[in-house]
């Protein structure tokens, strides 16, 4: 029997990766109704881990009251997988950039405390592995917020407790890590980062991903100059030299904070999901891999989801296909990367709207096709 | 050895049906170098059937200078084959649309008089077949303007010869035959035309092409009472009732005009390419076939080219893909219809401008992913 295994990221703003493996099933099984076709969503540590290993992985979303990255209350949620052994929190999911509307965006002040509490909250059910997805964050304050929420007190020159925010993060003077909830040590934590950036400079948080969170040239300086006297801080009274540490710099600077107050390890998302969801062991004795993103072009091989899933399908021998509502530039070197095709699914000319509307149709339309050359090719040579 | 048939149609304003086929080799190509492609480029009888026949069949072109459809002087072409036996003319390069300004259009006075030179010069030189492509014109003449050329002479009640252009027609009172060039009886005259609307009436030339031609209400009421008056008088005095058979209001009644004074037989554009390039004969023992036109839709199948390589590729048995610029309706009932599958070849969304200024690297993209999956889903069963 022949079998398939689909395992798209989302078509961002048009298809979640549970739809994009559907619409493939679907294509795939109008050409191969007898197949067997494993579904596995995927997802790159942005928004949408959660849903996607707890699409693929049997577990439960726990929900909790926590503080928003404007500081105001609400319910975020996180999954507990592996028979609540190991939690998975999206930095998005309290702290995120799409919980503020655009006016109440304000990197000065956005804080990563929520994170923390569901962190917290985590740890208060015996969980033994945190898996945080650092993409999508609305903060910029290298993390301070989320150990805020795990124990640790910042201090100005005054023994007073500096507010939310990484604009005030200068005017820190002592650290205080005694409160650090104890359990933190003991669980295994995993950060899902695509980004590389350090904590400070021109490749760093505040520069790079300040602005699209609200920061004018000015916020900017500031910010940057903030974290770089935390950093200084944690140096000298943690003990731990963040600065410079590739990743440091994601999520606004979260990646500092946990490497200063956690042992944690960093893992491109992509790796994460594939490794949670098994992907090379439902793949072993698959024939063909259709997988997906929104946009595919030259840098997909810096680690995006459908890369990561080609790498997996590689080593494995099995042709992979990858499918896209954008085909961009340089896709050529994604063939030598080992993607078997690539196809773009949009039938003709049309709006943005429009492709987005009929994202399920074309992708699937798109996977029946590429069956219909499979099935055509493989009786060929009988 | 792997061999692959391109067999494709024009890309209209992005590529000639050379230029697709050689794209989609091209694509081929860079996954089966050692493949044996051949390239048999197509078309369905309006412009470009004389360049599509001589791309594939050794021919030489022949220059003239005769009437325009305006009265005015040009040189226009026409291709010979097979050692000079058969003239392949289109209609549209001595009486085409495109040869005036859109203010010089007029379908009351244009004229087929050009055509009918071009005829009498392929005569002339010996033919024993002409294959007249009847897309594109800009007349409305029935035919008037050819037969003249021929040598008929339409005259009016006063004996007096008929100016040219179907809005004259009213006036016709009596036909001399006497002068026809007597070697048309000798050679085998094929029509390609995909049109089967009849000369009169509301399905009829004037009613439907008309308008396209410069015609506004008033001028198509008069066209098609000075047609069917026409029609009324070639009954009566030639004997033929041409009036009402499928495709005598092909180029504007040309169809009619053929079907009165020669004896001749009308095939879809399609077809009549397929026979000439002998395409069944080098499909024979191909392994895939690639075709494809601007745009495929549920119409694909009233005799378009890619319907027509369909079907030779189907009573072979052999895969045939289809490629697109433009995917639209109801290709569902394409599949029944022969076609293996169906790409569009868009990477992403885009203008029509960059659609058709990247026409041939889409194509030839699209092409290279297909052979792609074709090579993958071979050497799978190995």
């Amino acid at each position: 029997m022949i079998k398939f295994i689909t395992a798209s990221d989302s078509f961002k703003e048009s298809l979640s990766a549970k739809a994009a493996c559907q619409a493939m099933t679907d294509g795939i099984k109008r050409v191969f109704p007898e197949a067997e076709v494993i579904q596995v969503p995927m997802a790159d540590g942005g928004e949408g881990t959660v849903d996607a290993i707890l699409s693929c992985i049997p577990g439960e979303k726990v929900e909790k009251m926590v503080t928003g990255p404007d500081g105001r209350r609400l319910l975020a949620s996180y999954g507990l997988i592996n028979d609540g052994e190991c939690a998975v929190i999206e930095t998005a999911a309290a702290s995120g950039l799409g919980l503020l509307a655009k006016k109440g965006r304000d990197p000065m002040t956005a804080t990563t405390f929520g994170t923390g509490e569901l962190l917290l909250d985590a740890l208060k059910r015996g969980v033994k592995k945190i898996i945080v997805g650092l993409g999508g964050s609305a903060t910029n304050d290298g993390g301070a917020g989320l150990a805020q929420a795990l124990g640790v007190r910042f201090l100005d020159k005054n023994g007073q407790e500096l507010p939310f925010g990484g604009g005030s993060l200068d005017q820190l003077a002592r650290i205080d890590a005694s409160g650090l909830a104890p359990r933190l040590k003991e669980v295994e934590i995993i950060l899902a980062s695509d980004v590389t950036n350090p904590l400070t400079g021109l490749n760093g948080a505040s520069a790079v991903f300040g602005p699209q969170k609200g920061a004018d040239k000015e916020m900017v300086q500031k910010l940057d100059a903030s974290l770089h006297h935390y950093a200084a801080v944690i140096k000298e009274q943690v003990g731990k030299d963040v600065e410079n540490v590739p990743g440091s710099g994601a999520a606004g600077g979260l990646g500092a904070g946990f490497l200063a107050f956690s042992k944690c390890q960093m893992k491109a998302g992509a790796q994460i999901v594939i490794e949670e969801s098994h992907l090379a062991e439902k793949m072993r004795d698959a024939d063909y891999v259709f997988t997906g993103e929104g946009g595919i072009d030259f840098q997909t091989k810096f680690g995006k989801t459908p890369y990561a899933v080609a790498q997996v399908a590689k080593k494995l021998g099995i042709p992979v296909f990858a499918l896209a509502g954008q085909v961009g530039d340089g896709i050529d070197s994604l063939y030598e990367a080992g993607f078997t095709g690539i196809f773009g699914i949009l039938p003709g000319i049309c709006s943005l709207p429009e492709a987005l509307a009929g994202g399920g149709g074309n992708l699937a339309r798109t996977s029946e096709n590429v069956a219909r050359v499979i099935k055509a090719a493989r009786v060929n040579l009988q």
